[in-house]
């Protein structure tokens, strides 16, 4: 029986990680987000922060849209940053190979698809997303609507750039996940039991 | 209390319409999809083909996109057809205020909006579609995988178009749903239990 795989695309404020978390709980399993990043960056003796910026965003910018599809070739592979995204995905192969999971983020969906993961995509309305970023804030370091609106557009588009590397299909078409989840109108844990239920339904049917 | 109303839009062949039947079937609520349709029909003593031709395509040919918008006003109403749809919105109107219902289609979500409906959108990869629609085939008028995909891509654009005269969201944008599942990898009945307890949450929320 192979690894049963959850793995979640989220738009930045959407809940994701919660829910993620959440999940992981009720079905017993590993839960990994960035962990990932913090294993990479002791494997490399890195700033936490300067690895996250690079396996993030946008190393597009540097190296052809092909990229993602010759990724077994080392054609591409002669610098440092590169070899950051190639280390982050053996160590998402690694994850995935481990136990069963849950992952947020970092591509998951694709980079394991060998697994037949259950992939799903959580977005919210901008103003929730707004609202859950205000909850989780420091209080030394308010941002205002605008600000916060800012940032949430940005990290969900250097999150589209970094998927664009490894996938067509663009990140958050609902195409390319099992469930898409609206979270702009429910508590996250109202979600746990129905998608820890569809999730064990799905991994019954791919057992047969 | 108000009623408990699910929606469903679906892309043509992705099950949504089995799926709407098994959640109103677990939920014990009313369940509408054609008989809208047949209710107008009869309603208006004209041929069922001839109403559905007209309700669920392109009528906004004759009538500027900004039709939807401006539905509470009788400027455009000067046409048969016109007529029709503007019926076929009092119907699902009057359905929706009689009971707790599940309604597939008709812009239903848009319509019945003052209720806060549960809205979800089911869609499928189109291999999916036509091994559906190829199930569903009288023997004696098969059709070939292109004719099938052919079909269920027209459909799929009246839908569109039907969708462009109530709203400015795009059909199948998952913006507009809180839930949209994508029927590829499972079959219609692993969903029922996991839909009907998270629309069981979302009413619950709702009340508050």
């Amino acid at each position: 029986m192979t690894n049963q795989i959850i793995t979640i695309g989220r738009e930045f404020g959407s809940g994701g990680r919660e829910l993620g978390k959440r999940l992981a709980e009720q079905l017993g399993c590993a839960y990994y987000d960035r962990e990932i990043v913090l294993a990479l960056c002791e494997k490399n003796g890195l700033a936490q922060q300067y690895v996250e910026n690079i396996t993030s965003a946008g190393i597009q910018t540097y190296y052809p849209i092909s990229y993602g599809r010759t990724f077994s070739t080392n054609r591409y592979y002669n610098n440092e940053n590169t070899q950051l995204i190639v280390m982050q995905q053996q160590i998402i192969k690694e994850l995935g190979s481990k136990s069963n999971c849950v992952i947020v983020g970092r591509n998951a969906d694709i980079i394991l698809r060998e697994y037949k993961p259950f992939n799903l995509f959580i977005y919210s309305d901008i103003s929730s997303c707004i609202e859950r970023c205000r909850s989780r804030e420091n209080e030394d370091n308010k941002k205002s609507d605008k600000e916060l609106k800012k940032q949430i557009n940005q990290i969900n588009t250097n999150r589209k750039k970094s998927r664009a590397l490894v996938t067509e299909i663009p990140w958050g078409a609902k195409e390319a996940y099992h469930l898409c989840i609206n979270t702009s109108n429910l508590t996250i844990k109202d979600y746990i039991n129905p998608v820890a239920l569809l999730a064990e339904n799905y991994f019954k049917e791919n057992e047969k």
